[in-house]
């Protein structure tokens, strides 16, 4: 913030496509990197990201996996040991032929995903029934050769965590699968306030590799749904290819059963396209890099005594919990802008509260709060003698706005999510950016691809089953066999 | 920990190398990778890499550093802009050179360090000396084609943190290069207690591309140096060739003077092998992954009273606080391996505490302490109705084994240090083994290279000038210009 220079902002409503980009580069989230397709994450980004980092990271841990570290790179022929899993990812590696002058023997993909390298790993550790479940995760960097690239939303090097555990029965695998997709919702819902659908996956749209892919999808505002987070089903594919087996309890070697699960960068794509509004950013107050910004308004007169208890009514902020953590405060001292550019560029920047410090508000014992999220203007108490105040009226209203972003998120999934009874009102749907389509549904893979191709939507998720034999699948008139939801997306 | 089956390690003194493969490996810190010279970190070694970059993240964004992560890949021109940046790195870079099928059209670098890309971005982010200074870090994995390596302490892919600074003058260039050096030292010395040496470098071992490195020395057992840390001078350099330019407030347009610096995880090697004993690990409190550890010991008869007050102390000691967090203590109530091998896995794993709970402890209202750096054992008075305790018993214990660990590494390093009036002391001092020689030095570079070929020493450290006109240096009897430190090295 050197110049006083306000960003210019497309409007959300207008532009949305424009408006994302505007806001990740005005931001300072995020810059395009020489690499076609990559980006770089600049401290506010990267802040950001370590944020939503910790509170995922805890609910990994929390759940009884430990973090490890996988080396980048793949030998090829790893990577062909498992047909179906190099056929989905072959086509979008990154392959290094050449350490310093030498060429290599054989080539090496910087890895897509880990699982070929772990199973490796995983076919030397894993012995006896007793080293199972084997339950590990990594938050890494990784490389698919993309075509069309947009910042945090796909990008050609994105950073995730993925998770590989290893399992002595199918059951207990899956009971993984299924957690680590409530795991997602939950730290969708509940920390980055997103609502999410989640549910299994058709075939068609499963993980290169595994048996069944559940996922957890949001709903963007221009209708199109954005794939959140996946919870694989890998069963003995990958076992059986790098023989990870372990003599079990009865005296029989047998082959493990495998899960793995991701989020990526993705997210935070996802989470500043939902939230935000023509202004710029609105971030959750969870994972908000800076959840409060104390502005003094600065006269030439009262000038030391405002610096002087702006700064320490700042640091006693910063003394109070919210969330379980201690609260993360700014104080913006800088005198080279007016106070006004400071309003704007921390609005932009979807800073939950800001309080205004003023010799007038030192005078009364208050200060002006404005909440980015309700856009409420209130006075509230403050001694600045001994800077006592009641915490609540700051932790209150982070843990306020946190809800309300969620409930905001929740009602627009909600009048977003449609019922089709046939081919043309999914089509109606998808054409207008309204949203999920629920169907009946009975259809085929051909089916899928064929009412993709016509409407541009894909399957999303399967949802219930449908029991009642006389219920017909929207598009193929066949028995339906659930409910599913169809979709535009990312 | 499966199976009862104890891990044979070599002794430290006989084999020191053995010894630290057999450390790294039997501590499940790391095993070695399929690419070679890569290596994987195990949960363990993973978590103690994890403990050690939060108190140097600490210590960095204390000096007000902030993170941000830039691309993995850089374009094979930028890495060219600086003649001798590409000349000493790109005999050690891997190549991307496809991406899917299609062959690129300009080869692209895994970093092997990231002074290229974040220098062009630099050139796009400043303009005035508003924007300065820049003061950004990041954690990143870094690759480097090596010939020899060993788990940690050189590995083709590695993790380090890696800061770039610009800055408006040299001076102020130079305040940060020798702020991060202090830093880099106060790190090893108060967090992970070694002892280093710290200073200039000489010019043929500066950093390709900088004016002057400096760097922190840690002394093996074996007698070699461990370069632990490096703060570099960059001078104009890259400012120069990436064009990295702003308008100073005399309105002149001017280049800016720039830093980097880094430590890596091969400082996890280093204090591994200096801390560990023919036991095992000892790992420094402050960063140890577990500090304590509780072992019930069960007799069939008493089992579920000790399980259960053996955790609910476990649970109790998790609630204090030590070096400002809270107490890591690990619970471990695997039946299927008795005590006594868990005593001697938690030693091997060089965990600083061992708390034993037996039914007589319970009876008498003590627990057994076992401190794995003094080696003392005593009984502390435990309340088991309320698992009331002296906490200070517990992290008094904890606060002066770091103390000690310190100290010893201190004492070794002084006791390795020892001058060397000529080169055939020198000679003998690297031959036996015996660690730092301090010479009077006033040679040149091919002096620097021809005392290599003799002894394998190599300059770590230029010291204090020599003011003394009279003194000459050691080797080329030509007048000494300062005092410096000759070593063999990792």
């Amino acid at each position: 913030m050197a110049k006083e220079e306000k960003k210019f902002i497309t409007k959300k409503s207008e532009n949305l496509s424009q408006w994302y980009i505007d806001v990740v580069l005005g931001c300072e989230l995020a810059d395009y990197a020489p690499v076609k397709g990559c980006m770089v994450f600049r401290p506010y980004g990267w802040s950001l990201w370590e944020s939503i980092k910790e509170y995922l990271n805890k609910r990994i841990i929390d759940t009884g996996h430990v973090n490890a570290q996988f080396p980048l790179l793949i030998p090829e022929s790893f990577l062909k040991k498992e047909a179906e899993h190099v056929k989905g990812f072959a086509p979008e590696v990154a392959w290094v032929t050449h350490g310093g002058d030498e060429k290599l023997g054989e080539r090496l993909a910087i890895r897509p995903t880990s699982e070929a390298i772990i199973c490796h790993m995983y076919s030397k550790w894993i012995n006896s029934y007793r080293d199972l479940p084997v339950l590990i995760n990594q938050w890494v960097n990784v490389m698919r050769w993309e075509k069309k690239t947009k910042p945090f939303l796909r990008t050609t090097e994105f950073h995730w965590q993925e998770g590989h555990t290893a399992h002595r029965t199918h059951e207990e695998a899956m009971e993984e699968v299924i957690r680590m997709l409530h795991v997602y919702r939950d730290f969708a819902q509940e920390d980055l306030a997103m609502a999410v659908l989640s549910g299994p996956k058709s075939d068609s749209e499963k993980f290169a590799g595994a048996d069944q892919t559940h996922a957890i999808e949001a709903m963007m505002p221009d209708g199109k749904a954005l794939q959140s987070g996946t919870s694989h089903d890998l069963g003995q594919h990958f076992a059986k290819v790098f023989d990870i087996k372990f003599l079990d309890d009865d005296q029989v070697e047998k082959y493990v059963w495998q899960t793995s699960w991701g989020v990526s960068t993705r997210i935070a794509g996802g989470l500043i396209m939902m939230h935000g509004d023509d202004a710029g950013l609105r971030l959750p107050p969870k994972i908000a890099p800076i959840q409060i910004v104390v502005v003094p308004i600065i006269f030439e007169k009262s000038k030391s005594e405002v610096l002087e208890k702006a700064e320490a009514l700042a640091k006693a902020l910063g003394g109070m919990a919210v969330f379980g953590r201690p609260v993360r405060v700014k104080f913006d001292a800088n005198e080279q802008v007016s106070a006004g550019f400071k309003f704007n560029h921390y609005e932009m920047k979807g800073v939950p509260l800001r309080v205004e410090v003023g010799p007038k508000d030192i005078e009364k014992g208050n200060v002006k709060i404005v909440d980015r999220i309700s856009g409420a203007k209130e006075f509230v108490s403050v001694n600045f003698s001994d800077y006592s105040f009641d915490p609540a009226e700051f932790t209150g209203r982070l843990e306020a706005a946190q809800k309300n972003l969620f409930e905001n998120s929740q009602r627009e999934l909600e009048s977003r999510t449609l019922e089709a009874g046939d081919i043309s009102e999914l089509e109606n749907i998808v054409a207008n950016s309204r949203g999920f389509a629920i169907v009946n549904w009975g259809g085929s893979d051909e089916d899928e691809l064929a009412i993709k191709e016509r409407t541009s939507a894909t399957l999303r998720v399967l949802l219930e089953p449908v029991k009642d034999g006389n219920i017909k699948c929207f598009y193929s008139g066949n028995p339906a066999r659930c409910r599913a939801v169809f979709a535009a997306s990312y």
